[in-house]
């Protein structure tokens, strides 16, 4: 039988779920919800409705796993909790120093109403996570770094936009190639922040706007720049339009530990994203998990998980014997 | 309480596993086991007692996982389905086409015992497989391509000491550099056995060998070198001890897949890993797995188990809160 799945938020990762939806044969998508009015929303599955999310409710039996597509900030640590009293859930919780308590809150509301919750799925928190987890498990006496990009970071983007005189702009993180060899070389080396990282901007400033100032303000933006080497490119909307409309990211996990009598070999364990699309990825590691919810669930595990707890077999549509046949 | 480990054959994997108890606090070395005469084996832990593998029987109820350290082709066949009747046991299985029937017979034993039982850990099988599974259930409209190396075949270095002439051989496994980058590109290509991996072979010859017959024979060989495009060098034995001693091994797990409305865009996920020690990084891998079926066993869970299957939280020493504060 095929798993139902609610998408609750229309934006990139709702639309990314939908696509993933299309590319797992053992799931529909049952329905939408927004917050907009539903008549002014358009959706790329013909014959999928589109309801109001005070309609959700209606939905109760009907739909196996509800996946929330709204933002860390101010909509999951009020919808996920709410929506797991009547819905397996999944979301992709991002903000790491928030996520202990949004798991107990989400938790809470699932063991009550015997539902199955899996917080921060996507690809960090996610499948970073997990590759730190497993890194770190396996070598002990060891180091684990985390580097970003080549991508685009929305935050960093938007803290741009806010600038006096800048009409639109997108930001590059970019992990230098330097310190990713030094990593590698299991030196387990101590990196700042600047020597970890490098941010492009590419800059479209309003007719007559001051861009030495534009410039000074994005280098020395504190948390946002200030700690990093910043290169700000001016350049053309239709620049902008033509070469920087993608979403792409990515980044690494290196973990460098050491073995034997007296810890004198070393390995290196890297893990290595490189996405064209971050909602569209994240979204397709979110939709394993909502799979991975559903059988949980039917089997009688509820509360909240993590993709830490979660036996990787759940995630796939392949039955055990097929896993270990093929892919042990 | 500490977890007491037992291990099983004392070989380059039984050393690794010794050295990897060491480098984990929460475990204890409890007893060694050997076919050969315990008296005759120097071991590297001190009080640690060495026992012959008859007197295991004794041993129930004072080791909490035995790790099997023999090999796949004819000890670990018999001995995991029959350690597995009285102990939790680890093994490391690595003969790809048997494993079901090989987790079958292990799964019976444990089932009826209830004891845990993990087969096939290490890292291919084991660390690749369960990258191989991740990645194919994110992105299912892709590909996965597994290169091994730069790396010691055993096999290969075998083979090639059999050979009329030969004193001494060591064998180095290479992925094709062209080959990696043509599967990064995401254009799934499809690459015969000689377009991705290239053999190196270092060897001793005997006094007055024919050397060119020694290159045929070894560049002829059936399934071993005759697939490959090879490389045969003659060195002393000097040159072999000084240069090649070391196990090392690795090789690259690379998944290529699709996403969005018309499939437009590309992602790329690759694990890699580059080890000093193949022994010793398997064995780091077996302990950690030691630990899950500690905490499994514990929990009541019985029957044959292998990495698709356990939930990456029960790899780790760590609390649940710790790994959800400071991993995720």
């Amino acid at each position: 039988m095929s798993i139902r799945i609610g998408i609750y938020g229309y934006g990139n990762l709702g639309r990314g779920i939908e696509n993933a939806i299309r590319q797992n044969s053992d799931m529909t998508l049952a329905a939408v919800f927004t917050r907009r009015d539903p008549a002014t929303l358009s959706i790329g599955s013909a014959g999928v409705p589109v309801c109001h999310v005070s309609e959700a409710e209606q939905w109760v039996g009907k739909i196996d796993v509800m996946i929330l597509c709204g933002g860390s900030a101010t909509d999951l640590p009020e919808q996920t909790p709410a929506l797991a009293k009547q819905f397996c859930v999944v979301d992709s919780f991002d903000t790491h120093a928030r996520i202990p308590e949004h798991f107990a809150k989400v938790n809470a509301s699932a063991i009550k109403a015997e539902t199955t919750a899996l917080i921060s799925a996507g690809w960090d928190p996610g499948m970073f996570s997990l590759n730190r987890l497993y890194a770190g498990a396996i070598l002990p006496d060891g180091k684990t770094y985390t580097f970003w990009g080549k991508g685009v970071s929305q935050g960093h983007s938007d803290a741009i936009r806010r600038i006096e005189g800048v009409k639109n702009a997108k930001q590059y993180t970019i992990p230098v190639e330097a310190a990713l060899d030094a990593v590698r070389s299991g030196s387990c080396p101590e990196l700042t922040t600047r020597q970890k990282h490098t941010r492009e901007c590419f800059v479209v400033a309003k007719e007559d706007a001051d861009l030495s100032r534009i410039e000074r303000e994005i280098k020395e933006m504190p948390n946002y720049f200030a700690d990093y080497d910043t290169t700000v490119h001016f350049i053309t909307e239709e620049e902008l339009i033509r070469d920087h409309s993608g979403i792409p990211h990515g980044g690494f996990v290196i973990h460098t530990g050491k073995t034997g009598k007296d810890l004198e070999h070393n390995h290196v364990i890297e893990y290595r994203l490189k996405l064209d699309s971050n909602p569209e990825f994240t979204a397709s590691v979110i939709v394993a998990y909502a799979r991975a919810v559903a059988r949980m669930h039917a089997e009688g595990i509820c509360g909240c998980k993590t993709v830490l707890d979660v036996p990787p077999a759940y995630l796939s549509p392949m039955s055990h014997e097929e896993l270990i046949a093929s892919l042990l």
